[in-house]
């Protein structure tokens, strides 16, 4: 094959007269006149190659049998289009190449979808033929803006002084956080390594072995079910920093992601960006990640409705609960009776027992709950909330969990159906000063809310032992647009708070010694304080390319049940391989 | 804490009358006359810090309580040594720091080693207690020249256009090559994902995804017996490309080593690197991955002896084997008797039954087999040799495999005990034209020199049904001093081609469909010519820092036997992580 000179997708007017060689897939082929038509692509986009007799009938002859999805290379001259015929919207739309030569590199049969944006096929079958999928110009530039962001992340980070260093793959199994994917040793019959979660110890090692500014952009692993945008391996930019405030690390952040949104999208975002606390983000929000680019916020009303006869309200907040409210501008207008059934059905999924709701009138709230509330409540109710004329009030009353999750979830749903939202807009948010617990009711004991190795705030390490529930911890989680796009920490470096962390978790001291000890002794040899940061690459790739699922931003993802239609992974194995990892399988999946 | 403000190893003679802040790690404690000197440590190295009771005697008594490994602050201000007291072989050398206070951030025990270059302690203890090891100087340096490498890598295969696409881990596990280190899958009981030991396939999907252009800095797997300088996880420079030379793809790893060692050691190496064929290489140096770096090159000399009455020698060759030998220049002297058999011993290892020699005296060879070679002999021998008095003769008679591994191998450590070799070269090659296949006597059949999808010359497909042995590969290896550095090849494109390979390595028809269908599948949609190769980036750190093994490369390496003795990976796991993977161990390591 002859040397291609440039690319199908850059030929400008500014060739015009040259002789250029491509090479490319054929996207379409219109015989016209005589004449044959080609659009060639590659990965910088489509030119038009025309074959025509007077040039070379040798040429046209060859064209005559190409199909969609050939790889070609041709040679001609770039030549300007007839006024008539340029295409302005395509970079390559003023000319056209008067092909005097084609050669056929490889044939294709006919594709089970059109290589072309916006196909409606199965997901299922776009991960089967995957490399087709990829050839689409959309999900193309998908894994090329993913190298862009990655690339701004590095440079970035190298400026500032950060050393990518790689940590192990195959490590041991923790018994706390998510499921590991477990892999079996040969040589150790009967032993496991885990692959990383997150490379958490690791990057705190580093900060003990005196590298000060690690990082690194690395493959982890979950093996947890997939709902929503979650894969079995993520990838995850990994940050951690010795003798740094929580601050400085927030700024550094702030940092990077403004480097990477004007790289992915041309755009300054401003810094820094607001900072609000977790027990602020849960009260006007009902979520940890808020969506802060519409109203709706979250009021509590308890007061106003504790000593009314509507006992669903007066009960909960007896019982110790919440009854909060948010006011759906002109909602009263746009929700129909129906459509508010279907809010109550949908808070359901969140715990709650039901929606309650109230329509602003002239003078009056309306509704079947509005006899209990009299003119005084009534007036207090639309006061609190800041109702207008044409407004709906929606009520959860439950515990404050069940609350925040359904009014927070409802909240979401109400503005995009009321398109409320500014899609341009990127709502950058720090979330600080998280509890370092919560409560698993089905273990019956504290988790760590971030992980276990999280600093609590100073005044509040006298009450790790005591009470768990009130510890704050130097916590962050960075959000965008109701994302978490991250979350860091500063994390623990004196062995006896760890050591408290522990027992506050249920882990026995053998237990820890067992699991942590090589942790533990590193901060008895000088650990420097530090902290850091982990950020999900996949979610800022889905984020700023306007997805939403990240299977896009991945080459190779795998589908909701972890597998991969295109070459079966899993997979069942040979005999020998498991007798070698001395393993029997005990149930086959058919 | 207060924040720093610069690095201990950073403060040179400029900072002269500033206050500075400092934070690290306390080397070395010294009290004289009152006074206490701390060598103060961090990532870029050392600084003097003086504590005086007239700057500060509350300073002084914290001074008093720091140990070695202590992690500190101190701020004070940057004065000059005196003129006797300056010490030019440190950055750092010509002033030192009066503190004026001093925060102990964390204590530490007495470390286990010294925390100093070129310290004698195991393997097992450095590596249990990693943190220490990577703290020390010639140890943190590796890690940075690694992130240095990278670095480059990257700056130049982004700046030439090439995407770094993230592939999976979580992949089929396919027969061929060597054993894959397995993940069992909960969701598909009984079925297992294999991790990669090279993203071959992934990143051939790639250019049929029309890429063109991909890199990756990857993560790769084997589950081999651990001799030498390998790691069960090591990283690859992983490239690959559209519609491109051999000669092009080596143009541009020569172009991206050359920035590589430029960034490594500031040294401008020459390019194109010699080409030599495997044929050559194999029949001049006994390898495929010669060090040119010195001569001792292998000699036939059957012609010569083959009709001697040294039956070693004659029937060597008349049952199809050879008989070479090297000339070791001044070996007459340089090698006693004993030494002589410890080299006899030597290439036994290597499947040789001895090695034969002679001794280049005035006007006759000598040594125990001389007898056998009459004058005419003697002097074809010396002239074929090119041997003068002082000079020793070696010979190995064997089949081929045998004497090129011997003489190979010999020809390394001969070099090596007489010093001939040059440590500062950097002999760079390509070694080309590879047969396609080698033969497995264990298994007794054809198996892939490189792997099965490697394209074969285009004049040797004919033979690929019929004579295997002679099909010649459009593959190349690049070799730095004797050491393999990456493989590559033009790949196969042609499904036709495809099946027929798979066909000489012994599968039926069923079996390539079922590992490699999609594959298949993808040559038949329009998949263009590519190739690419594939790096060591742990092998490439470990020739460029002037170690001898690649674990020093690594962060966090695994022992000879895949463990971790500071984690204790492998290790046990729950009965419930068994029980959800329906997995049973039959055979438990203590």
């Amino acid at each position: 094959m002859d040397k291609r000179t440039t690319y199908c997708g850059l030929v400008t007017k500014e060739y015009v007269g040259q002789e250029v060689t491509l090479s490319g897939w054929v996207q379409k082929r219109r015989d016209l006149g005589g004449l044959i038509f080609i659009d060639l692509r590659d990965r910088e986009g489509y030119v038009q190659i025309v074959f025509n007799p007077d040039e070379s009938k040798e040429a046209l002859a060859i064209a005559e049998k190409v199909r969609g999805e050939y790889v070609v290379t041709i040679k001609g001259k770039v030549v300007e289009r007839h006024e008539s015929q340029i295409n302005r919207k395509l970079k390559t739309g003023e000319i056209e190449i008067l092909a005097s030569s084609i050669e056929i590199l490889n044939v294709a049969k006919t594709t089970p979808f059109y290589i072309e944006d916006g196909v409606e096929v199965s997901d299922d079958l776009r991960l089967k033929y995957r490399y087709l999928d990829l050839r689409r110009p959309e999900m193309s530039k998908i894994i090329r803006t993913r190298h862009d962001i990655k690339r701004a992340v590095r440079d970035t980070l190298d400026d500032l002084g950060f050393i990518d260093i790689e940590t192990p793959m195959l490590n041991k199994s923790t018994p706390e956080g998510a499921r590991d994917y477990l892999v079996p040793s040969r040589v150790h019959p009967g032993h496991f390594y885990a692959l990383p979660q997150s490379p958490q110890l690791n990057k705190q090692l580093l900060m003990s072995a005196g590298f000060d500014k690690y990082y690194q952009i690395v493959r982890c692993f979950r093996d947890e079910d997939l709902r929503g945008d979650r894969q079995p391996e993520f990838t995850q930019i990994d940050i951690e920093t010795s003798f740094q405030s929580a601050e400085d690390i927030q700024t550094m952040t702030e940092n990077l992601l403004k480097a990477v949104v004007k790289k992915a999208k041309g755009v300054d975002i401003p810094t820094p960006f607001p900072r609000m606390e977790y027990d602020e983000a849960m009260a006007r929000y009902g979520s940890d990640k808020p969506d802060v680019r519409f109203g709706l916020e979250l009021q509590d009303v308890a007061d106003i409705v504790v000593d009314t006869d509507f006992k669903v309200f007066s009960q909960a907040v007896e019982n110790g609960g919440q009854v909060k409210a948010i006011n759906i501008v002109g909602g009263g207008k746009a929700y129909s009776r129906k459509q508010i059934d279907a809010l109550g059905e949908f808070v359901k999924v969140y715990g709650s027992k039901g929606l309650a709701w109230l329509k602003v009138e002239e003078g009056e709230l309306k509704g079947p709950i509005a006899k209990f509330f009299d003119a005084d409540k009534q007036a207090a109710l639309t006061e609190r909330l800041n109702g207008n004329v044409g407004d709906m009030f929606v009520f959860v009353a439950d515990k404050a969990s069940v609350v925040a999750a359904s009014l927070g979830a409802l909240r979401v749903k109400v503005a995009k159906e009321l398109q409320l939202i500014d899609e341009e807009q990127l709502a950058f948010l720090w979330v600080v000063n998280w509890p370092l617990f919560e409560y698993d009711e089905e273990a019956e004991r504290f988790v760590a809310a971030h992980h276990p190795f999280t600093m609590p705030n100073e005044s509040d390490v006298a009450l790790l032992d005591t009470k768990p529930e009130d510890v704050y911890a130097q916590a962050y989680d960075v959000v965008l647009n109701g994302y978490e796009l991250g979350g860091g920490s500063l994390r623990i470096y004196d062995s006896a708070i760890q050591a408290k962390m522990f027992k506050a978790l249920g882990f026995t001291e053998e237990e820890a010694r067992a699991q942590f000890g090589f942790l533990m002794d590193a901060f008895e040899y000088g650990t420097p304080p530090h902290g850091g940061i982990a950020l999900g690459l996949d979610r800022i790739v889905m984020l700023l390319t306007g997805r939403d699922n990240i299977r896009d931003t991945i080459a190779f993802p795998k589908t909701g049940r972890a597998s991969d239609p295109m070459t079966q992974a899993p997979s069942t194995v040979s005999d020998k391989q498991l007798d070698e990892l001395r393993l029997n399988v005990t149930a086959k999946e058919e």
